[in-house]
């Protein structure tokens, strides 16, 4: 177990963070003494007769405090962690902190709800009896979901409470908020209870916040701690024992849960038979399992139910909603739902009802669930993409030569460049520069260009998509792509240096959006930038391809600035210049016929 | 770090848990081969015009995919664990998993957001040109709202994205459901995102699922892992190197937090000027942290703005919604709310839009921030709980006499009682006993019985209440309080042994509820039943205490059966009567005025 805390001290602890719900929603007032979380009068619905109460030990947040709001509870009552609220404090949240009847209204009064531990049920029970004594109209309904430890182990104490509590919290504060009165929202609650089962596991013991920290010469060594691999299925939110401890992967864990929770043949478990048209599955993060995780639980949960079972649960709800503190467990609980008898809301309307509280997070509404909603987008993805030519002609037979000339330039430099980049990189840079103009060049003899702009550089880009990988193959994807888009903004006519320039520097300006880097950061950058704007100023490409050999070479001796993040280039001082900017210079020398020329003046 | 997972197949995990999003919310479907998950078509407000797609790597849940909804994302692309997704991944979300915009419709298109990390920008840049260079409206905003690593080290690249990002989400969500056009949807959320500062603390690396795990012998040896007390400021939700690793406890841990992100003297980081009237504050759990701690955290953030910087949230959001795995942290985040220049929703009215997404925790709506309930429940709670007289008329004498008489048997009994006890049980059953006879003979001294047997037993009921522990001394105060309310609903007139006998007969009931414990569990229950049956049938008191004497005695060898829970008596077969039922017997003998018969009788 993880026994680090960003606050160590339990009192405090408890405390700050009943008061951190007041912060969170301002409905809640909070009577720090008592440790009671009640909304302020006048927050929930004026029609609501039945107040609940609950509570129980603290660290198993969000419920109970969590759970206090219109539409759930009216107010929590919390105990230090792992421990039962006084009989006291109890007494002082039905009789003070809620509205606990009215006057000639027969069926108001206070539900209080707890979970079936003995603490709790006598404290709970001391207070309800005592505001009996004082003429206040309370029920009260006490929770044992847990099928963890069969009867033959629990004997007559019963099932303990776990997360399944919330569903029976869900279900009667939705028929108090409706208005219902006391004797009806006791006995669906009740009834609520009798049809849940729930069972958890966990990887590890929980470390409480302010206890010795088990270990080699602590006092308080966990000597009973779970081994790698192990896992403790039925374990409390306590860290209660369970009922065994196993080496198990998932997907035979959740089948040993289900088991437990669904056989009817044992008759050690079968506490509910589980037969109802309408399931609803609750999985429940104990608090540290990542909710990645918890969506691979969910998934393989749900797989099983449907095929082991042939149940397909009508709702299904995951999040944190009762934890033990953040134990690395989960638990699985399914409401076996049933009429509700009341000529009214059946459980699963109740459940729908909207509500507002931090902890409740089923934020999923009855029309969403209920619409059968199977529609998918199925289309391929491929479709879509296909750029039609746009008129923006090109010489044909000038711009296949060019482009050849340029691409075998690239090809040409590759020793060049990766000795460049086996001094200031990785060596790989000349490779994939190779290995996509390689690429471009056996479509070409396959695919000629066509003679209109557009539909050629389109033509090219998901060869370049292909064969180059890396930070810089995906440089050159945006560059390539926004060119064609580019290009297309200029409409019909004739592709001229100037036409091409244009596109060119928005395509620049598209490349900045995705990179910091900039001329003078030693990347392609470097070589990329001077060719465009030459080319804008002069019209003139081969006046363009030699400003970028200049500026690549300029780049000997530059520092690459990107921080830790390697973009295309080096890192080094080294007296080379950039391997990514040298092969860009080579290409733009290639597609202006001066390869011999440029390699000529550049070489050294 | 914990290693343990219940999924350890990393690839598996984050299939299924991207499928478990279309049971959570059967509005969303899953392009599994893409990893994207998609609103179903007709799901959301039919006037939508842009689509907001976001993603990037898996292990950050319920970013992103849990963040798909109306109000919310259009889709989400995942990565694998930790890694970008691929560009060809994001442009078939982009294509073919939304509504791409409409003939004629200038303002629809797509909005794509991502974090600021090379990977993303940079595939999320191909897909966004891929689609531009295809004819699509895309715009793209990128996230940096981690003031963690500062100017200097970060340099151009800029700040992380981190759970600040969660805010632009529902911002631009919530434009977008509103019909906004793509233009004002990206203006707003770059204004959004430009306006965010965030940092997180972690006290542990987190360890991805299916990688090596750390320890002696591991080939991969967390060298670098956080010692016990330590806690590194500003890492990243990738595990990435922070700002400072520091010995802090929480209140200057938080103070370190809030000087990085609001110290507009700080040159390395002032990123943002926090100077909004309205403030949004967001903690988010990075999944780890106990819900109880993540409370507490929340309170010490908002003291401490308040107190060092004057500023009041008008939002507080706490919770898990973008996560590093399960990560042993957490990361505040400040939104400076300014003008959206609408002329329509300001970004408040927006973060409370209602949406619908399982990712998205925060449901508390506008009309409860805006109520500025302040209303309290002060009224004090020992208020209420007085009992009147109800008329039921006791013989004041007698039963004053009666009373000390049984009281005085009990308080005889106690070295009989100890003796049993510390053979079956604890050895403190006896003084209990005794302590709590004695303080209602001291009580008795100084307020004598009325004659009205409500008043007379409800004036006892506290006494009891304060001088008896633990188990017993809760199943008396039941009983007792219980007893008030049944004499209450006897009316006036005459005390009669039937009415005392309908009276402890409820108040049986009630105690039953509260304990699973029935006669021949070798409890206290073994003398009280036998004594209220014997009572009901013959209306003699000395016959019912024979009776419970009797039974007391019968107690001997019985097996305490309610499990591991010890009720009142010990666990034990030995040959001794039940201590609880024998203290009890001698109460009743006493008030019969057989105590010496009694004492003789049952004496061995």
């Amino acid at each position: 177990m993880s026994s680090k805390h960003f606050l160590d001290s339990p009192d405090h602890l408890v405390a700050t963070s009943l008061r951190s719900l007041t912060l969170t929603n301002p409905g809640l007032a909070l009577d720090l003494p008592n440790k009671i979380v009640y909304r302020r009068p006048g927050y929930g619905p004026a029609s609501q007769r039945v107040h609940i109460v609950s509570g129980g030990g603290s660290g198993h947040e969000p419920s109970f405090a969590g759970m206090v709001g219109p539409g759930l509870l009216s107010a929590a009552v919390a105990g230090t962690i792992f421990a039962s609220p006084s009989a006291e404090q109890v007494r002082a949240a039905i009789m003070a902190r809620v509205d606990r009847g009215r006057d000639g209204d027969e069926g108001a009064g206070v539900l209080v709800t707890v979970m079936n531990y003995t603490g709790d049920v006598l404290n709970f029970g001391v207070a309800v009896e005592k505001a009996r004594a004082a003429g206040v109209p309370v029920e009260m309904v006490v929770v044992g979901d847990d099928v963890g430890v069969g009867r033959a182990k629990a004997g007559k104490v019963g099932r303990r409470g776990i997360a399944g509590t919330v569903l029976v919290h869900k279900i009667a504060g939705a028929l108090a908020a409706r208005g219902y009165g006391l004797r009806e929202v006791a006995r669906v609650a009740r009834l609520a209870a009798a049809n849940l089962v729930s069972v958890g596991a966990s990887l590890e013991h929980v470390h409480v916040p302010g206890r010795a920290k088990p270990g080699p010469g602590s006092s308080d060594d966990d000597d009973d701690a779970l081994r790698d691999g192990e896992v403790e299925i039925g374990m409390g939110i306590h860290n209660e024992q369970g009922s065994s401890r196993e080496t198990l992967a998932l997907p035979a864990l959740v089948a040993r849960m289900l088991a437990q929770m669904l056989d009817p043949g044992d008759a050690d478990r079968a506490f509910v038979r589980v037969n109802s048209n309408e399931v609803v599955l609750l999985v429940n993060n104990l608090g540290g399992v990542s909710v990645l995780e918890m969506g691979g639980i969910v998934a393989e949960v749900a797989a099983q139910l449907d095929a082991t079972y042939g149940i397909r649960p009508v709702r299904v709800l995951s999040g944190t909603f009762m934890t033990s503190l953040n134990g690395l467990g989960f638990s699985i609980t399914l409401l076996n739902v049933v009429n509700t008898d009341l000529g009214g809301p059946g459980m699963i309307e109740l459940l729908d009802d909207p509500c507002e509280a931090t902890g409740w997070s089923a934020p999923i509404r009855k029309e969403t669930w209920e619409a059968r909603n199977a529609a998918t987008r199925d289309q391929d993805a491929s479709l879509g993409g296909d750029v039609p030519p746009t008129g923006l002609a090109l010489d044909r037979a000038a711009a296949q030569q060019a482009l050849t000339r340029a691409l075998e330039a690239v090809v040409a430099a590759e020793p060049e460049v990766t000795r460049y980049d086996t001094v200031v990189g990785d060596g790989d840079c000349g490779i994939g520069l190779r290995r996509g103009a390689e690429a471009i060049l056996n479509h070409l003899q396959s695919h000629p260009l066509t003679g209109d702009a557009v539909a050629d550089v389109a033509a090219i880009v998901p060869i370049v998509e292909r064969s180059m990988d890396g930070t810089s193959g995906a440089l050159y994807a945006i560059f390539l792509n926004a060119l064609v888009a580019a290009l297309r903004t200029q409409g019909a006519g004739e592709a001229t240096p100037a036409v091409w320039a244009a596109a060119l520097r928005q395509s620049c300006d598209a490349l900045s959006r995705y990179t910091p880097a900039r001329p003078g950061d030693r990347t392609l950058i470097d070589a990329l930038y001077p060719f465009v704007e030459t080319l804008e100023r002069t019209g003139d490409a081969r006046r363009a391809a030699e400003a970028a050999r200049l500026a690549a070479d300029g780049t000997k001796g530059m520092k690459a600035s990107l921080g830790r993040t390697v973009y295309v280039g080096g890192s080094g001082f080294e007296q080379v210049p950039d391997p990514g900017a040298w092969g860009l210079a080579s290409f733009f020398l290639g597609l202006a016929g001066l390869e011999e020329g440029g390699r000529a003046d550049g070489r050294r």
